[in-house]
């Protein structure tokens, strides 16, 4: 997904949050903001959002100093999502489809995302999103494809978020392969937050090799690429993986909430509406990584694109 | 007021309205961007923040040659307030206290800022500031300013907004000049939309010599400035008029709703929270005039400012 100019006022502001993340004094914040305003204006809008994104909330490391900002946040997301496992496994169980109240749960999930929103209340969530009417739902398109699939690559986005992604990797009982950041992006999973919500006990836990938001294919390590490129079924979870991988052809499933105004008006759903999205495979080349130097490419050449 | 960081933003988001409102397409609004960050990161935040969002402004009607991008949004306005005059007028003379009634709906108009919300509800909005504790409540002091002066110089704020003004004049029942901006500065009201809304009959409608928004001296016309600083009582509508004139010792009393999450913290008032504040005089001197240059000071050096 491109960038859109609306996405420019929520660049700065992101740049600020992660500044005050870090501990930076207000004089810190401004300096920090004079050097990013000038890498907004140099962004290539042919990008997605995340890419800029994940540059500033770098600066704001790199300036500070402090490698995780949002270390604490992320652990205490964690522990709040552990806190409710219980009712939730139970919600699944007895569920008339254990398995769309492990997807929906999982989309409910996705409202802790500091990246996007300043504060979130998890439990209105969980009771919003199972309610309410999916406003896109390929859920018959993800139970084919769990039926035919051996393995599942579930790329992770946001630290306790992971709890509801694992009680569904436990509901689909597929061998599975969970992805996290190589390094600290905002409040993204990494390894230590993902064994810390249980992921290592359901899953083969690896890193995608970049310490950006989403999946930049072009910044991940050739490692990860294979397993992406040679994935029989994905489900990418959080719009920054939605926002780098749309449009890709590849075999993913994006399960998000709609957060942000930018994000729904490209899928056309109302904002923080619960999606369930199937990509349409295309020509079944994975297209984005043509735009990055050194990455392989499933088939085919890359002339038409 | 100085600027906050917080602000910065918002000051992007200004830019896409203003090149939107003047019907710029998106390369031409990102071109436009661009070019605004660096104003943007260059910006003394010393100064308030209606010093860039006036500049801002004012580079989206030239990039664009469109010279008055919200003259339709104001004449709209100006006409739905018309319409409610007679309204308007049964409340305020069956108020128990016609002045309060009169104050309050004037700042009831304050919702009409196209610089801040990009949408306003105005018949709820009258209801609820008629019906809503001020959050701060300096009428007993406007009350006794009214008795004891012989003219009120008064600064206007949004078209439409104006209409409102015009049945607080009409209740103050004093002498008054209506300050218009000298040209347009998004919905701020010029001379024109003042007309219209019917200000010429009660009062003499006069320019600041500024197309900016709020009332930044330094830029006003020497003219303009001599009768700010010879007034006996101002009242001065809006947010970018407190936040230009705040802690200058000026006699104003500002009327506004706290629309924006920074005026809101910086006055210590809840958002959208009814503002009816009294300057503390402090020294006497009109202290930011120190500011610019070319302007004179009420009396006494500037060496402590």
């Amino acid at each position: 997904m491109q960038t859109y100019l609306e996405c420019y006022p929520c660049f700065v502001r992101q740049v600020l949050d992660g500044a005050k993340a870090a501990g930076m004094d207000t004089a810190q914040q401004h300096a920090l903001l004079q050097r990013a305003l000038g890498d907004i204006a140099r962004h290539d809008i042919a990008m997605p959002p995340s890419e800029l994104s994940s540059h500033l909330q770098a600066l704001a490391r790199q300036a500070s100093g402090i490698a995780d900002p949002y270390r604490e946040a992320k652990a205490a997301s964690t522990r709040a999502a552990l806190e409710m496992v219980p009712r939730l496994s139970r919600m699944i169980c007895e569920a008339e489809d254990p398995l769309e109240a492990a997807v929906r749960l999982s989309i409910a999930g996705n409202i802790m995302d500091l990246g996007v929103l300043q504060a979130f209340d998890l439990e209105a969530t969980v009771e919003r999103v199972l309610a309410e009417p999916f406003a896109i739902n390929h859920l018959p398109a993800l139970r084919q494809a769990l039926a035919h699939s051996r393995h599942l690559l579930f790329l992770g986005d946001n630290a306790g978020e992971t709890v509801f992604d694992r009680l569904l990797i436990e509901t689909v009982g597929l061998p599975t392969t969970y992805v996290v950041k190589a390094g600290p992006a905002v409040n993204d999973t990494t390894r230590e937050d993902a064994i810390a919500a249980g992921l290592d006990r359901v899953a083969e836990i690896v890193d995608n090799g970049n310490d950006g938001l989403g999946t930049l294919l072009h910044h991940c390590s050739a490692e990860f690429v294979r397993r992406f490129e040679s994935a029989e079924l994905i489900i990418a979870k959080g719009q920054a993986n939605f926002e780098c991988l749309d449009g890709l052809g590849a075999p993913v499933f994006y399960l998000l909430q709609a957060k942000c105004r930018v994000i729904a008006q490209h899928l056309n759903v109302p904002q923080f509406g619960i999606v369930l999205k199937h990509e349409q495979a295309g020509d079944g080349r994975v297209r984005q990584s043509a735009m990055a130097v050194g990455v392989t490419v499933r088939e085919g050449d890359l002339s038409d694109v």
